[in-house]
């Protein structure tokens, strides 16, 4: 009954708020008691179905009113155009790759690990504990919890050949995320208007950063093995760089390793050219038939800058990276990050380091390693079997994802629309390249969800090339 | 007797290692054993001791070496001094605000509020629930929770007046804490090389900020009542900024506070020069004798960035601020966000957003608005008695800080060395200036740990001040 008498309440409102303009005072509460001979909580019913309507505002102490209705006046901030100007690096649409997608649709497009592949019962664990802890409530140093740069030194020390200094605690800054990282290091060893040399293709996050730091992006184009290193001394002597950009570990997207020797000669040339490799190791945890060795873990001279993330394979809610550099390149890094952003949530650092010293870390990537390595053939075979025209370059060592050429010619807009129409989300390669890319390529990360259904994705693959075919 | 052999065979080891190169191989465990006649387990303990004390190190399955000792080769960094060249903006040196410090000095110094005035409770209680939920395994949309984003809206859209359009969650940005926030800003708004307009006296963190995004300041004197809007209007116009950052509700270091009357002038000028005002409201929750109401309520369109943080009010593991803003600058600013963190972690923002929406936060704020105004009080009193030469141009009705203007004169690093060196930590105000001071101030933090003990503190900064008079 009351249901009734306040939707009958509502209604007469509605009629009296439809004459009356924006910010007009409703009468009380007592008085439309009054008037409607309604109990105070009827009345109060009606109006707030008037107020989750939008109709109405209430003011506590003042009263209630009319609201403005925004599609009323239609705002106008075409002034800000002025006040902005063009942008001053060219403007690049978010990525792809971050888009959220529905249950529904086989996802080949997120640079994610799907859910499952999560330490999940480390994680909420590591986490619990921290909200209990000091860290839940205190501030860190703004290089890091010594206790985690100490791990992360520790980490890469261990992969340092005997005769090498090793890394210590004080040459690590810890991270909200690598990506933070990669800006911090291009505004501070590159600079505004400075070159930086590239992969090409590379991953696109570091594209964006560089564009961000407002550096001049030269690429170095890179093969299975990495790049050429007489082709990057040329690189270094024609633009002046002093810095490289690279992933020799499983690179994103194409999942290239450099064999060691390569990366030996790479290091030559960045020491001959008094410049630094800005080392990206991404995909640490990521290894499937190899394990990555560092290049950072063969120079001691500083000319490495090393960059390790855990929110890929830890979570994605604990944003937890870390930069080892030496020297006054450090400081350079540490004072943009102090400007940037201070420090990093002590209660993240925290968690992750119990995660990464729990004994059941390794345990995890063990059993990740094979999860990897069945959804990674998985793809594989029912690209050549559905897909023969997506090329495989190389069958990747480690990482998240498969890089395919497509025949000359494909429309890649397209393509991307008719998978999406039947189900399947798919990455174009351009985003991965600096420059014009070299042909039409797509990137397929085999560790999102529902590996299950990667035969059917590579079967909907298969017949949009095909019907492109014709 | 076991450790007595295991020195033993550890001094005879050390003879060893002393005549051995960096790298040599030890012999194995088991000729050792064989050699000392001792037990395995008594081997072992003499290694570990030598591998505590940095002399040798063991790589699994390959054997044990000795160490190269960092100190016999003294790293040379000295070519990076040619690649990096000089930084692109003059070094700051880090904040002395950001010193951590022992139990048992008297900090005034710091920028944060003490532990006891952080709602633990919640906070423990809010992030062992978001340990528990979807939030500790995923990954949010770049701008925020959108029900985070809500929030943000609906709390300045309470102070919106009838007849102003209020924000809507989408104009809401989330961000890693408002420092981070300072930087996009500048970065996407201003842009390498231009003018920004900002307060004097103002915030240190957006001083570095601005360093950091190469963006060139321009200084406007600020005073009790904020700046003179005439003044204003002439910066920009010889300037051609379109930016003013400034902080009109409790600023800091000053405390000032601008009457409603300044700030409608101030939005006047900003709007007739087609211009931005970024609105840094960091203390929006440290009223203590008014409650502020931010300068972008009065604002639809488009002209007032909002920036607003939980980190000091909730706790500075719970990373979280918001920047409001709406049309083309909101994209601009999303996408520096996005090229330089692309989310924050959904668990610091379901985390902070529990926090502010249970019943107990209110109730908090309130407590934490009387024990603020009773420590202000604590400071202003013991100030008054004990170091009258400390000229507090006004006692502010808001934030964490007195701002006292000392005798002309003053050497403030004489001063601060002379406090310390009785146990009580200050910051010299130089480093709230965009240029060069007008004086020698001090800030003065009145939300520390131990406000029993601000009398003490006061007296002996009166005692250096007039140690400094003689």
């Amino acid at each position: 009954m009351n249901n009734d008498s306040s939707s009958r309440i509502a209604a007469r409102l509605r009629e009296w708020i439809a004459g009356a303009s924006p910010g007009s005072r409703l009468p009380s509460t007592r008085s439309l008691v009054a008037e409607y001979q309604a109990s105070p909580v009827t009345v109060q019913k009606a109006l707030q179905s008037l107020t989750t309507l939008g109709l109405i505002e209430s003011r506590p102490g003042v009263g209630t009113f009319v609201r403005a209705v925004r599609t009323a006046r239609p705002a106008d901030y075409g002034w800000q155009t002025a006040a902005l100007g063009s942008p001053q690096a060219p403007p690049r649409s978010a990525s792809s790759t971050m888009r959220s997608t529905t249950n529904d649709v086989i996802p080949f497009h997120s640079g994610y690990p799907d859910r499952d592949l999560l330490p999940e019962r480390l994680v909420r664990a590591a986490l619990a504990r921290a909200s209990r802890s000091d860290a839940a409530l205190s501030r860190p140093p703004a290089p890091g919890l010594p206790e985690l740069q100490s791990w992360f030194a520790r980490e890469l020390g261990a992969s340092t050949p005997v005769g090498v200094t090793p890394p210590t605690p004080s040459d690590v800054i810890v991270l909200p995320g690598s990506q933070s990282g990669l800006s911090s290091i291009f505004r501070a060893l590159v600079g505004h208007g400075q070159p930086l040399l590239m992969e090409s293709p590379s991953y696109w996050g570091a594209i964006h950063a560089a564009a961000q730091a407002g550096v001049r992006l030269i690429p170095v184009p890179s093969g299975p093995d990495g790049p050429d290193p007489e082709e990057l001394a040329r690189a270094f002597e024609t633009s002046g760089a002093r810095v490289f950009y690279a992933q020799p570990n499983y690179a994103n997207p194409t999942g290239a390793q450099w064999p060691a020797r390569r990366g030996e000669q790479v290091l030559d040339v960045v020491r001959r050219n008094g410049a630094f490799l800005v080392e990206d190791d991404w995909a640490h945890d990521f290894g499937i038939s190899t394990t990555p060795v560092p290049i950072a873990a063969h120079d001691e001279s500083g000319h490495v800058i090393y960059l390790r993330s855990l929110t890929k394979s830890v979570s994605p809610a604990i944003r937890v990276a870390a930069v080892i550099a030496r020297g006054p390149a450090r400081e350079r890094i540490l004072a943009d990050r102090a400007a940037e952003s201070m420090y990093v949530s002590g209660l993240l650092q925290s968690a992750a380091l119990d995660v990464v010293t729990q004994p059941g870390w390794q345990t995890h990537l063990r059993s990740l390693r094979h999860q990897l390595q069945s959804r990674r053939d998985l793809l594989v075979a029912g690209l050549r079997e559905f897909a023969p025209q997506a090329h495989l370059e190389r069958i990747p060592n480690g990482g998240l994802n498969l890089w395919a050429r497509l025949p000359d010619g494909t429309d890649l807009e397209q393509l991307t629309r008719d998978c999406e129409s039947a189900g399947v989300i798919i990455a174009a390669g351009t985003e991965w390249f600096p420059a014009e890319p070299e042909g039409p390529f797509i990137r397929l990360n085999y560790a999102g969800p529902n590996p299950g259904a990667f035969p059917e994705g590579a079967r909907i693959i298969g017949r949009a090339l095909l019907r492109q075919a014709r």
